[in-house]
This record gives structure tokens, C-alpha cells and sequence, in this order.
């Protein structure tokens, strides 16, 4: 199973290691001189004098006071770190300008899974960059999550039709990780015993791929065998399943049914790696038997981005539903009986399952996967024909040329992609010259061959520039009229017969006036940032301010091939080089690794590289993870597919980790001992007070210490965890370093070790990052084109300003639960009675009236807000966490939303509302309900619709009754056709 | 009264004859080269098969027909244009970015009213670049039109704070037009004789003040008095007004309330030219008896955008609000009883007043306007005082190092701007010199003084610079630090005392999540293009696509200062001559200006130009105009602005001109007929037939033909005003030719004229335009900035576009016609029974059950849909204008729902509804109104709130119940003060 990619060096640099600019430090110049207008007072809500109003609340006399009384001193930080003096919005704009123009984006024909897209201007403006589609969260609150919800079952349609599969999830984050995921269905669809089982792989599968399954794969104890797929023997019993990529990494499209036909025959599932704009002319893999299908749906218009994000797929048949990881989408009925859409199966989910867990997925690439959605959704089935066809005609044309030229093929069955041994009086070397000379990218495949994709980007120039790169001269006018006016079809073969996209949603919206419109009413279902705070617990969801969304959208940093010359790339790398330097600083780590491209892949990538260390140093049978009871679900998860062995600790009363419990274990399991996954502070939202002693404690035993960095927000400025004598952490730069949750993605999950795990961070097969451990994501620095977003928030905040948010993150939480502490139970505090940066109230004093925190989130819709998150990590609870960047009278607006939903309780306890037919059992109530001429309720409407007085100023609706999660999971329907059925006969 | 100006040259360039850039021709290339993907098909709404369905409703087999049996053929054009190519949207991108890259974009310290500015990027994405703010209509439609009213109503606070004065209107086209209605607002309001009546304009405003004075005084008659204001003397009886500047061109700041108080004990009116910054620090014109403020609120957020759009402003007292020009928010009581806004007075209209109108002006700059006043509640008092602290620091220090290097200074009493006599072993050519070195434009105040103009823009590395350029050797860090320690206050004798903008809104969204929340609640007030089709009869909403917009906000375009040297601006240059290349073709004109910042800018400008003309050969005591019954109101207040006399044309009861009356009218006044104004096809949406008799008749009589071009969008390609006979047009690029609306402004009206009109095209007193007429608008090439739009729509349409476009104008409101007309009467039609691209249905039949146009179109708000244009162009009536980028779908559901309101009508008519209690009547619904426990209406809640089904799924809700006109119009409030007084008060 050696993997085996000799080819790339055409495109390879090595990353020189690169000073870091030298920090100016400002002289002492006029003070006068500096803008007031600094950018931390624009990201921090409550200003100086609403923070001395609420310090008065929480009864605390300074910031400073609470700090003390919060954080433990055995942690506490009290200095400053090196990091620049803040830049002014406008100033970090200009460096991020000179950063992008660091960048040299050469038109690329590398493919290997990422090609140039056009996304629509409309789309650019009025969704890619609109905060109203970029500041939503996970849509876990159905009602008000529609316009979301319904276009990611666009994007599941589009995956089905065009795979000619039945079921597919709302995106995954990369296609390495799809296909890693795609193995792991296999593991747990097959009947076959799980001794010596192979799993095998097509060697022409994208370089990317195929090192990320053999980190899947090593750690899962899968035996993963690499070989030409006419080698195979599928009927050799261990064999459970199959991967292959059609059209292939060279390519070639090759005839794979029967050899699915021969797997089927000896139940070895099959997985298809594809391609979306391949299969709008060629036979899907569902139409010739495969079990699964994978591939990624950047091309559908979502920008290179230097590798990610992008929305990967996976679809499979409905036999395989429950199999499914990450978030599935579905149709249900509401309270009313309409249709409603919301997140189905989540049963499946990791947080639900833990420990039980076979995949770790939670973050999606939601955003991603409404932009490819949407692309289809404009152009329609013609439209994304005629785009492939005209691809596949440049490439045709181009192949023509080239062969005229001299040089041979190494296949005529191609869709978008040339392999083409050069010949023609010219080698390797002086066609790779002549390409740089006209800014070319090209893909060395190794043995003489460079290979050509081409996409909907090349112009007519373009292509003559390609064949005048792989000829000695210029082609003439009437040469290239003539290798262009008749291209060959090369796919004969394998033309698509059936249609795709045939409902209306595709076939409605491809005037820009009649899309625009369609967005704006999805976006408009939606609560984000845009109308109110959602304060959810552990997921922070603060300002994405503007300028640091900037330069996502601009082409110096979108437009680059993640496989391109690191020599291209200078001012990614100086940024990548800056921010790792601000993360080690804020960690306290002594490394960082920019691949993981979601939290979950932080945690997996932590622990294969606490796994790979222990390997190395004589300890690879250390295999048990200790986890306590109030973790995150994601961390058990994390690491059983990390093939470690789980055992729970007690949490006290309190919250806290259970010392004595602890202790135990540790000694019982000493030998055996891998890892502990805490969180700091805790999921309870404590700052514990021992921290340093658990992790002393586990080093003991010989484990490592992995903290969650879930709530790094906590910590920046005031404590770090490797100061705590963590051995490695992953961070949410979604949440704690202001990346916007985009409705469910992306997400990104660097991780910073010390120094003895930083052999072991992710390494990659195509571009030497200077890291040399198993890779955990097809890119190589993740989702790199966000990462200027969390570059421009530290370097506009500094010090100073990152210090003082996350002191406002806790004074705001302090605030809040001064407010409500007399209405609700507030579970868990800190040894003087503060809490962290969230906290969580306790709803379960009212099951007499029937009452639980689900109807309390959804009463809080009729109130326009998001409710928080729900009965984690204790049940029947909810935990609020406000952030730093809501002010107080947003604060207000909320605690008097929940305190006024606590009257609406005691009403019914005190009988003047019955049981079951309240406000809150109703919640929430749309407008069609509140203005119906049916309305017979023992409640006014008023009451239902505006219990507050500033609702009639403004209010976000819902726009469907309560869904039923029953119904939903009963009687799937992932799909626009489904959709439309069910909705023809209700 | 001669203006001297002789300074500029320093950045003064003739403008080089430059031949427009050959248009390719493509060769005949492989067909499927070509991206399907056409911007035409994204812009025009019906597609293929819905263009079939539509033909068979109209009566008509083919597009063609239609357009035969629409537009006569004594003007049918039926050829193509010499129009490049249509690119598509990524190469129109490319070619935008190369014209930009074309500009160069050097510091500019010009100033003379045109300040760089910071427009906070969140203002930028959530406002200026967003569709629900920029497609809105002029909010005319109160109920529907709450948020940007609301914004308006903060613009005007920001005015009547900052200048002290009482009463604002919402915005003016630019700083010079507003001192000319300043002016005309003194001949209002004086009660003096007005024979040999002399206005006094201080010799130091800025020139292009002077000279759009210049051109407005010399067609009213006013003797224009330009002098050092030192040498007034206001007891001349003939005085009646008086304007200086403040801070003066400049940059000194003088004392003029010794002057004010005497020009008011003489019975003159004083009108001060201000700087909104400026008055954050010193004393306010308000507080030393001005009677009216004028200026530009550009500085605040605005980009330069090489001229423009931004917002003048005028402000005054409480006694001449009735005398005010423009648009004027106030808040009124809607038919619940609460507060909201409208526009105020509209009886001061120039559409109302017609002939009587004292101003033509009907286009505000309300985008710009918002985005002005939302700097202000993002920034506060605090912010802006900071900001303009800052400003004069760097100012001051700036005058320390320049007299330390033995400069000297015109004046020590200044804010932004140091006029510097050149010295210290220096010459101007010297500075000039380094300057241009350092790619800083300064400003050749002429005499040896180069002035440099201070913003908030300017870092320390800036200063720094310019103090070098004004040096034999760069400054020293310790020279540096010692010039900027404690800079001097240059403005203690002007010291503002009072507080200004205390209200809540300027004290409440200084977070951007804030501020963001808050943008969000009024653009969701609003319905715009991004909601539904808002079909304004004469107003075109059309689509102003993405593609379209993206260049405005570039730096390449925006960072232009109007006065820097046309050297800097040969990518603006370049794309003035193809547009106006384009605009030539498809009018049919010799030559184009595109001064004219607005359409009824535009009307002024060619009137202007045919007085000059007759003036030249002779003629000059021609002063007649004639206008049809059925012109717009703005024709008519334009002729008089320009000093005609207007007689009017009867109509036929078939809505043509009276040929006869014509005739008649011609014969009487041949010796005096100056023009005639017309509009094609005609205000009723008709082509008349006998155009180019009406030409050839007003020209055998010696008049000039002035063809309005509202309704150009129903020619292009298909017909042109050159060929009709016309001698001059102008043209709305914000409907024709898809630039926004904005809500009420940006507009754009360059105008066409035939040959000998050419030498009477606007030229400028700064910039060197190679046209030498009379100046219109403060900037040399208009709103310069907004240019790209029409550019890029001319450039991706194509003939085939351009003339397809033009052609699904006719057919949809062909469409709507056929549909509807067995419904409500369709008044006006042509000689073969079809209407142009718009037509009027007539409501008077409903009389009886007291129900109007008013009532129809409140109650298609109830129908989520913005009416059409009521009560014009005959009373009782809607106006009906789709545009071409509706597609089918939408049409329909507008006529479902005015075919639904026809059933609703009936049903009064029938009994079933009270007259006057009924759906229409209380149009529109509120949400809170019918979910309200006090329902008591005579029909159904859900009749009133989803009389169709399609409303369930989306609907756009009026925020207020009917506005109260009246109460509005007796109880002026206009500020945020007078508002919360009422509110809390009622």
C-alpha cells in the first residue's frame, strides 16, 4: 500500500523558511496622529459606559476585578504577547492589498479536482459577500433556517441527479476527506469480519485523495491496497470495498461497470470519486451500479481559493441513509401541515452518537455548497451543458492541435483533462518554459507527460496561447479555425442519456432579475447576525466584520490553483507565516498547522499526530483516550476514528472534571494511556481551577493532553493552554477568530502543538508545506482563503483589543446570568460565582407544566431571536454564550425576552393557560397563523405575535410552525422532487 | 461680472482628441466558442418559449410584427449601429479593469469642495453595495419606503444640526446647482423689485460654483456680482442676495456675521457655502444669521468618484420651507396613529407646478445621501469631531513645517486647507515637481500659491511627504516629531459652542453589529428590485445587474479627485469617448455631453444650449417655448429655469399632439418660438405617427425641437430621436441605460445634440472639457463615477441586445396590456392598437364607490407589490411600465393581482363591502393590523393579508398603514428631534 505520486515536481517548490516581517513598533510619535476610530471599538458592543453599567450588574468594581475573580490565577496570563500594534481598518487593507499583490495567479491548468470557475456576478455580490447568507448558523432552528434549508436540498438534488444517486448529504468538506468517509460507510455497510480488510483504491485517484485515506485508513486499521484497477481481485474475500475516480486523475474516462457488476457479485461495495460538470454529458456512476459517489462541487462557481473552501459530496443510495455522515437535509411537515424543511436523520450525528460515533463530521461547507446550488440553479440543465460541452470541445480542439503538433495522447476518452506525452521536437522541460513564459500552470503527471484541464474560463486566446505552448511555433489563424471548427466527441462512449435538473427550481430563475429575487426571499427566511444575536452556547458567534471579509472575494487570493508553485504564492505564505506566528503566541504552542479545515479535522488531526508520536517513540499500543462525561460529542468521535479506545470521567457537581475519578482511571489504564481531550474552560463554561494539575497528572501516565479549543475565545489574552501544560489544541477560527459560520460552514481547525508533535503535524502528497505528517485534507493550508479573516481581526485587534474582548465575552455572559439568575437556575459557576464567556440555565423545573428548553428556543423565535443552544451539555438546559461584540442593549433585549418567556410560564403553572395549547407549546407562531381567520387559541394574538413592545419596531419571522422531527425522519425526502411530491399530495 | 479664474493649471490639461480604440469584429470562429452564457438572456426577462406564449396573447405571430405594427415606419430604424461586439460579463470585467488601470490614482490634496473620504467598509458592503438599498424607487409610495425615509430624515438632521439652520431638504445633484437654487430661492423669497436685481457672490467660493451661478443667472436675468465681499455694499436696493463661502476656496476661514447683519437690516438675504466637517468645530452659519446654507456632504463616507454622485445639501429656515427645492422628508401620523414618514409639501414639486415652478429639480442624490448619513450615526458627534480634530492637526502642523521652511501663509485661519506662498528657496514649479514625484496632486491656487486641502484620510507617512515636497531636505524624525507635538489651534476665534446630533440614532450604532442591524431593519422596510417588479410609468426600473455595478466601488474609479489632470484619468477618458461614441449611434446625434448630472440637469443643459445658439445667430430674443398638454412637469420647469415662457400644446383625445393647435400656435409665435419640447413616444405610451412633422413644422417657424428621452428605452436600436429631427435630448441613464435609482438618486442626464448645438455644450471652469458652453453641473464629466454602468449594459448588449431589450419593453407591456384591458380601460393606444413600452389604465370608473388610483396602488402593497405611477400622466389613473427584464412569470402575478383588486372593487360596487370600509380603503394592511386582537373589519384578516395564494410563500410587508398627507403637510417635522417630540407626545 505505498503510496506512490512521483509527478508534481513541475509544480513543486519548497517553502524557504521566511523571517517573519520584522514587527514595527510605533515611536512615540503625537498621539493626535493615531485614528480614534480604532477597530476594536467597532468589533466590542457595549461601550465604556454601558461596561460600567454592567459591571455595577454583576458587582464587580473593574473589568480587571472580574478577570481576577474568573480566571484562575494559576493560569492567568497578566502580560503582553508579541504580537504587531493594531492596524486601522483601512491600513490592514492596504497591507492585505500588498499581500494579494505578493500573489502571482498564472492561468492554471493543473485540474487534479480543482478547475477555474466563473461564479456569476449576482452571486458574488448578493450571496458570497452578503451577510445575510454568510452569518447564519448551523440551521438546527428549523423554522427560522428555511431559506437555507432549502437551498441545500438544491444542492443534495444537484448531487443526485447529476450522480444519478438517491441520497446525498448537504456537502463535506473536501474530497479526500469524501472519499476517507466514503471508506468508512463501506467498513460499516459490509457483513464481511473485520480481519485484514482491504480496502482497494484506483491508483489514478487524485494524489490528494489517496494520502488522505492512508491516513484514514492507517489509523482505522483498514488494509489499504493502491494498484492499477485492472489488477484487482475483487472476489479475494477481505476485500470489502472499492474507490476509483471517473474521469481519472490523468483524465481518462474509463468504463467502470463491470467491473461494479463483478464487485456488486462478491459484495464488495463500490465508491466513485467524480466530477459534476463531467456527468452533465457522461453516464453516472448510479446509472452503472456504484454504492457511493464523491467528489467535490468547487466548480460549480465557488473560487480556487488557493484550496478551499469548497463543498465536497457524498451520495449513496437510500439503503445507505442512515449510513450517511454529516448533515442531511429533508423535507417534513410543520405544525401547521405544511411543508417545512430541516436538518433529518440526526441521530446519525456525531454529537448524538459520541463515542459510537464512525465519523467525526459536524461543520459542513454550507456557504460553498449554496453557491454550487445556485450556479445550477441559474444556469439550469442547458445552460451547465453547454458548459461542459464547450469544455470539452477546448479540450478536444487542444488535443487535436497537439497531436497535429507531433506529440501523442495517452488516452482519446477525456472529458476536460489532455495527457499529453510531449513529443513533437520538444521536451518536458522547454514546454514547461514556454508555459511560464506566458504565465501558465500546467501539471507535470511524471514519464514525459504534462497534462491540460481545461474549464469554463478558457477564452479563445487562452486556447491558442495552450497550443502555441506545445508547439515550436505559432499556430496560424487558418490552423487554428481548423483544429477548432469540427472538435471530435470523445466521450461517444459514455454520452448521458438521462436528463438532470428537470424541476422547476432549476428552471426558473435564469433572468439575473428572477434569481435575484429567489435568493433575497430565501435570505430573508433566515435569522443571522445580520437581525439579532445568536447567542449558542460553545459556538461563538460574533461579528464577521466586513473588512475582514474584504479580501475573501478578491481574485489575488481566490484565484489561485492550491497546487501552484509555492513561488506563485508569496503572499499567502507571508500571511500563513504571520498568522502562525500570532497563533503560536496566543496558544502558547511552540506550532501550527494551518490544514485541518474544520474543527473536527483539528481534533482527528491532533490525535493522529499524538498517535504518530507515541508510534515513534516506542509507545504505539498506548490506545485508550480519556474523556469526560461534559465533553463535546465531537471529541469521542474525534477519537474513535482516530481507532482509539474511549473511556469517560466523571464531571462533579460543579461541572468540573472529577479529580479522584480521574486519578483512578489514569492509574488503572497508565500503560495504556494515549491521550486525555479536555476543554478549557470547560462545556459548562467554568474556568477550572485545576487544569495544570490534570494535565501534570495524565503526562504521568504517559498521555498526551489534547484541549479543545471550542472555547479558545476565553482564553485569548487572559490564559493559554499550552501554558496550562496542554500538549496540543485545535482552534475554531469560526469561532474564536471570527470566520463566519456561512449557515453551517466553512469552518477551519488549525492546530498548535509543542514541539515534540510538531513532526507529526500534516504533511501533504503534492505540495511540500515543510511538514512531513500524514495529511488530513486534500490542500495543503486548508481552507486558505479565509484565513485572511482571521489574520485582519488579530492584526487589528493587537494586544490590547484581543485582551479586552475576551474580557467583554465574559462581562457580557456575566451580565446576562446577573439578569437572569433570579428567573432561571444558573448551574454552574466558578469558585467566586462568576462564570465564563457562557453559561447555562437550567429548564427542567418546568416538566409539570410539560415545558422544556426546546419550546422555550422556540417561543424566543416569536420574539425574532435565535434561541440558544439546547440541552447541552446537560439535558434541558440551555446555554447562552452572548460574545464580545453584542452590546447591551442587545443583552437586554434577550435577558427581557427570556424573562418575560418565564412569566408565560408561570401563567400556565398558575393555570391560566392550559397545558399543551400556550404560547410556548405553540411557539413559534408565524404570521400566517397570528393574522388567520381560524385563530382559536386560549391566548390573544398580540400575545403571540408581540409580547414585547420593540417587536412592533421590528421582528424577524418565522416562516413555518413547529416541524415534526418525527414525521421527518419517517419519511425521507432529501430532494426537490421528493419535496414536490409530498407537497402534491397534502 | 467676469469670473476670473486663472489658477488651476498647475492641474489643468487639455483634454487630447483621442480616437476611440478600433472595434474589433470577430472573425467567423467556430461557433461554439462563443459563451452561450450572454448577458442579454441574464437581462431581458422572458425567455424563448415565454416570448411564444406572450405573442398569442398580444394578437401578434412574431416579435418582429409587433415591433411593425408598434413604431412607424416613417422612423423605423431597421438597421444595426456601429456598436462593438457584446462582451460577456467576465470580459466586460476585463476590460473595466483595464480602463482602470488606465487612471492613476495619485494622494490628492486638491480639495475645492472634493475631500477624500473613509467610507467604512461596512457601509460599503451592507449599503452601498447592496441591492436593497441602491434599486429602490423615489419613496413616493410612503407605506412601502419607510427605511430610506427614515435614513432621509437622519440626512436632514445631519444638515440642520451641523449648519445650525432649521430645515433641510434630502439632497441636491451637487454644491454649484444647489448655490444656484439657493439663489433662486432669494428671488422668491425677496420682496424687492426685480428689475436690474443683483445677487453678490464672494470672489473666493469655489470656481465651479461661480460658473454654474454664472450660466443659472445669466437665463433668469439676475445681474451676477462676483467681488471680494470686503467690497460689498448691500444697501444697494438692487441687492437682494448675497453668497460666500465658509471656509472660503481658500482655505480661510472668515468672520461674516458683521456682514449677515447688515445685509438683513437691508433686506438681504444671505446664503453661506459651508463644509459639513468644518462645522463640527467652528461656529455654524445657523448661529450668525444666514438665511439658507448650502454645500456637499460628500466628505462624509463619499468616494471622490472623479466628480461624483454625492449629496449638496441645502438647508434653511422654518419660513422658507415652502420655498425649498427638491425633496423633503417629514413625518406625518399613518392611518393607525403612529408615526411615519413621507415626503413632505410635494405641492412644491416641479411635476406640480409645472410652468409655475421656480426649479426643475425632481432627482435627489439619495443614495448618497444615506450613505453620508449613516457615516454620520456610525461615527456620532464624538467620531466626527474627532476625525475633523484631526484634520486641522494635520493642517496646523503642516503650516508650522511649511512657514519653519520659510514658506509663508495666505491666512492663519484655516481648518483643512493651507494656501502656502512658495518660498524657502523654492518655486511653485519646483514643489509642483517634487510633487508629481511623489504622486500628490496639489492645488495651484495661481500667484505663487499652492494650496493643499487636508482629509481624514491622510496617515503620518502622508504628512511627512508633504512636508518634503515643500522642502530643500526631508524632514528629520525629530524635526517631525517636533512640527506635529502640539499642533496650534488655527480656529479659536470660531469655536462652535453648541452640541450637535445628540439624537438616539447618532449615539446608538457606533458597534458594527449595531450599525449593521440597524442598516438591516430599514432596507427590509423598503420594497425594491430585489423583492418585485416596481412597473413606474416614464420611470423604468429595470435591472441594474451585478456586472454592471461591480467597477463603481473600485478604488481605479472611485479615488479620482474631478480637478486631478486628465493625464490621471485616461481610463475614464477612454470610457467617456466609447460611451459617448455609443450614445451618438443610438440617438442619432453629432455630439454628447455628460455633464448633466440628472434628467431635468439634462433638460436645463439643452435648453440652455438652443437660448445660446438662438443668442448667437441672432435670435436671442426667442423665448417661447411650447410644450404638448401631456409633457412631464419637469419640461415646463425647466423652460422656465432657462428664462422661456411656455405656452401649451393641446392634445388629442387619442392622447397625439394637436397638430392643429400646433400649427396655430407655431404661426403666432414664429417670430419668438424658441423650442418645443416633446416626448417620444409620447407620455401616454404611444408612437405618434407624425413625428417628423412636428419637427419639420417647429423648425420652418425658426424653433428648435427638444426631444425629451425618458421613454428612450422604447427607441434604442428600434428608432432614434436624430432621425426623427429632433436638434436635442437628453438621456436618463438611470432608466434607459440601467444605472440605479438608488431611492431616489444617483441620476445621470447627458444630453445629445445635433451639430450646430455642439459649440453650446457645457464646458467647465477647471478642467478643459474641449467644450466650451455654459456649466450645469459643479463637475466637468457629471457623476463620472456611475458612468461604468451604462457603459458596461451598452458594451454586453450589443445591437442585438440593445434592440431585443427595447423590443420585450414593448411586448410586456403589450402583454400586461392585452391582459388587463378586459379589466380596467387602457386609455391611450397607437394607430394599430398597441402601446409602446408603457400604458395608462383608467380608474376614474369607480368614482362611485369612492375609490382612485390612490386606493388601487395602496392595495397592491397589500399584494406585495410597489404601484405604478398614479395620476399622471392624466388624473385617475395608473401608469404602467414593466420593463424588459420581467419575465412572464412576474407580469402575471402583477396582473393577478390587479385583476384580483378589479374583483375586489366589484364587490363594493356590488354591496358585499361598505364604501369606504373595505380593502382598498384601508390599503394597505399591516402586519400588527391584522394580527390584532381588535380585528373589526367587515372582511376576512386573510382577504386583507393574502387575498392570493403566491403571498403565502413570499410577501413584502408595508411597515406603516396609509400616510395622512395632510396632517403631514400642516404639522412640518423634518428632523429626528421633531419626530421623537411627536412620538412622544401621541
Amino acid at each position: 500500500t505505498t503510496l506512490s505520486i512521483s509527478c508534481f515536481c513541475g509544480i513543486m517548490f519548497r517553502l524557504a523558511a521566511r523571517a517573519i516581517s520584522a514587527i514595527p513598533r510605533a515611536r512615540t510619535a503625537a498621539s493626535w496622529l493615531a485614528r480614534q476610530d480604532t477597530f476594536a471599538k467597532r468589533h466590542i458592543g457595549p461601550n465604556e459606559a454601558q461596561q460600567q453599567e454592567m459591571l455595577k450588574v454583576v458587582g464587580v468594581k473593574s473589568v480587571d476585578e472580574l478577570m481576577r475573580k474568573t480566571i484562575p490565577a494559576s493560569v492567568a496570563l497578566n502580560r503582553d504577547l508579541k504580537l504587531a500594534d493594531p492596524l486601522s481598518e483601512v491600513d490592514v487593507l492596504k497591507r492585505l492589498q500588498e499581500l494579494g499583490s505578493q500573489n502571482t495567479v498564472y492561468r492554471s491548468y493543473i485540474g487534479a479536482g480543482y478547475y477555474n470557475a466563473l461564479l456569476p456576478e449576482t452571486i458574488k455580490r448578493n450571496l458570497f459577500e452578503n451577510a445575510g447568507w454568510y452569518t447564519q448558523y448551523t440551521p438546527y432552528q428549523a423554522e427560522i433556517s428555511q431559506g437555507r434549508l432549502e437551498s441545500l436540498v438544491n444542492f443534495q438534488t444537484v448531487i443526485t441527479d447529476l450522480t444519478g444517486m438517491q441520497i446525498s448529504n448537504a456537502s463535506l468538506l473536501d474530497e479526500g476527506t469524501a472519499a476517507g468517509e466514503a471508506m468508512t460507510m463501506c467498513i460499516n455497510a459490509t457483513k464481511k469480519k473485520k480481519i485484514n480488510y482491504t480496502f482497494l483504491v484506483d491508483s489514478k485517484c487524485h494524489p490528494q485523495t489517496l494520502a488522505v485515506l492512508q491516513t484514514r485508513a492507517k489509523f482505522l486499521g483498514v488494509k489499504l491496497v493502491i494498484a492499477d484497477h485492472k489488477t484487482w481481485d475483487v472476489s479475494q474475500p477481505d476485500v470489502f470495498g472499492a474507490l476509483f475516480q471517473y474521469p481519472n486523475t490523468e483524465g481518462t474516462v474509463e468504463d467502470f461497470s463491470a467491473l461494479v457488476a463483478r464487485a456488486k457479485a462478491n459484495n464488495v461495495l463500490t465508491v466513485c470519486a467524480t466530477d459534476l460538470l463531467a456527468l452533465t454529458l457522461i453516464k453516472p456512476p448510479g446509472e452503472f451500479g456504484c454504492d457511493i459517489a464523491v467528489g467535490n462541487s468547487q466548480r460549480f462557481g465557488v473560487p480556487l481559493g488557493y484550496g478551499g473552501p469548497h463543498a465536497a459530496f457524498i451520495a449513496t443510495s437510500i439503503d445507505h441513509a442512515r449510513r450517511l455522515p454529516g448533515r442531511l437535509v429533508g423535507a417534513t411537515k410543520d405544525s401547521n401541515g405544511n411543508v417545512a424543511y430541516r436538518l433529518t436523520l440526526q441521530t446519525r450525528e456525531t454529537h448524538v452518537r459520541r463515542e459510537k460515533a464512525t465519523s467525526n463530521i459536524c461543520t459542513a461547507q454550507a456557504l460553498l455548497a449554496n453557491i454550487a446550488a445556485m450556479y445550477a440553479v441559474y444556469h439550469g440543465p442547458d445552460g451547465l451543458k453547454n458548459i461542459a460541452s464547450r469544455v470539452h470541445n477546448l479540450a478536444a480542439s487542444f488535443a487535436h492541435a497537439v497531436e497535429s503538433n507531433g506529440h501523442s495522447l495517452q488516452s482519446n476518452v477525456f472529458f476536460d483533462t489532455v495527457n499529453v506525452k510531449v513529443g513533437g521536437g520538444l521536451t518536458v522541460d522547454q514546454v514547461l518554459a514556454k508555459a511560464d513564459a506566458h504565465r501558465i500552470n500546467l501539471r507535470n503527471q511524471g514519464n514525459g507527460f504534462l497534462s491540460v484541464s481545461f474549464d469554463e474560463t478558457v477564452s479563445e486566446t487562452d486556447l491558442r496561447d495552450l497550443i502555441n505552448v506545445f508547439s515550436t511555433s505559432d499556430i496560424t489563424t487558418a490552423g487554428f479555425d481548423s483544429v477548432t471548427a469540427s472538435p471530435k466527441n470523445h466521450l461517444s462512449a459514455f454520452v448521458r442519456q438521462t436528463k438532470f435538473l428537470q424541476q422547476p427550481v432549476f428552471n426558473s430563475y435564469h433572468s439575473e432579475t428572477d434569481w435575484v429575487r429567489y435568493a433575497k426571499k430565501l435570505e430573508n427566511r433566515d435569522i443571522s447576525l445580520v437581525h439579532a444575536m445568536i447567542p449558542l452556547g460553545s459556538c461563538t458567534m460574533k461579528l464577521n466584520a466586513a473588512t475582514e471579509m474584504a479580501a475573501v472575494s478578491w481574485p489575488a487570493f481566490g484565484s489561485l490553483h492550491p497546487f501552484a508553485p509555492l513561488s506563485q504564492a508569496r503572499g499567502y505564505q507571508q500571511m500563513f507565516e504571520e498568522l502562525k506566528s500570532d497563533l503560536r503566541e496566543i496558544t502558547g504552542y511552540d506550532e501550527i498547522s494551518l490544514q485541518p479545515n474544520s474543527g473536527a479535522n483539528g481534533e482527528y488531526a491532533g490525535l493522529v499526530a499524538i498517535r504518530s508520536y507515541h508510534q515513534a517513540i516506542g509507545q504505539g499500543h498506548r490506545n485508550i483516550c480519556l474523556i469526560p462525561a461534559s465533553a463535546h460529542g465531537t471529541n469521542p468521535a474525534s477519537a474513535a476514528c482516530a481507532g482509539l479506545t474511549i473511556h469517560a470521567v466523571k464531571v462533579t457537581a460543579s461541572g468540573n472534571i472529577n479529580f479522584e475519578d480521574l486519578k483512578a482511571q489514569c492509574e488503572k489504564h497508565s500503560n495504556n494511556l494515549a491521550a486525555i481531550m479536555i476543554t478549557y474552560p470547560s462545556t459548562y463554561g467554568v474556568f477550572e481551577d485545576n487544569v495544570k494539575d490534570v494535565c501534570d497528572l495524565v503526562h504521568k501516565h504517559g498521555g498526551q493532553v489534547f484541549l479543545d479549543g471550542a472555547n479558545m475565545n476565553a482564553q485569548v489574552l487572559q490564559c493559554r493552554p499550552g501554558d496550562a501544560g496542554a500538549d496540543v489544541s485545535h482552534l475554531n477560527l469560526h469561532k474564536t477568530f471570527c470566520i463566519p459560520h456561512g449557515g453551517g460552514g466553512p469552518g477551519m481547525g488549525p492546530i498548535g502543538v509543542k514541539k515534540h508533535l510538531a513532526p507529526y503535524l500534516p504533511g501533504h502528497s503534492v505540495v511540500d508545506t515543510s511538514l512531513v505528517g500524514n495529511s488530513v485534507s486534500s490542500a495543503p493550508f486548508g481552507s486558505a482563503s479565509i484565513l485572511p479573516i482571521s489574520w485582519s481581526y488579530i492584526r487589528m485587534m493587537g494586544n490590547a483589543g484581543l485582551r479586552s474582548a475576551t474580557a467583554m465575552a465574559i462581562l457580557n455572559a456575566n451580565y446576562m446570568k446577573a439578569r437572569l439568575e433570579a428567573h432561571y437556575p444558573v448551574t454552574f459557576k466558578g469558585t467566586n460565582g462568576f462564570v465564563a464567556h457562557e453559561f447555562i440555565i437550567n429548564t427542567a423545573a418546568f416538566d409539570d407544566v410539560h415545558i422544556t428548553c426546546v419550546d422555550i428556543a422556540k417561543r424566543l423565535q416569536d420574539y425574532g431571536f435565535h434561541g440558544p443552544t439546547m440541552a447541552w451539555p446537560v439535558p434541558n438546559s440551555l446555554m447562552i454564550e452572548p460574545t464580545e461584540s453584542e452590546s447591551k442593549a442587545e443583552l437586554d433585549r434577550y435577558c427581557d425576552a427570556l424573562i418575560s418567556i418565564r412569566q408565560e410560564i408561570r401563567e400556565i403553572q398558575e393555570g391560566k393557560y392550559p397545558v399543551g395549547n400556550n404560547v410556548l407549546s405553540n411557539a413559534p407562531h408565524t404570521l400566517q397563523v397570528v393574522s388567520s381567520d381560524g385563530w382559536n387559541r386560549p391566548y390573544p394574538r398580540e400575545k403571540a405575535a408581540f409580547p414585547v413592545a420593540w417587536l412592533r419596531d421590528v421582528k424577524q419571522w418565522p416562516t413555518v410552525g413547529r416541524v415534526d422531527d418525527t414525521f421527518g425522519d419517517k419519511n425521507i425526502m432529501c430532494t426537490c422532487d421528493s419535496v414536490s411530491a409530498y407537497a402534491a399530495n397534502h
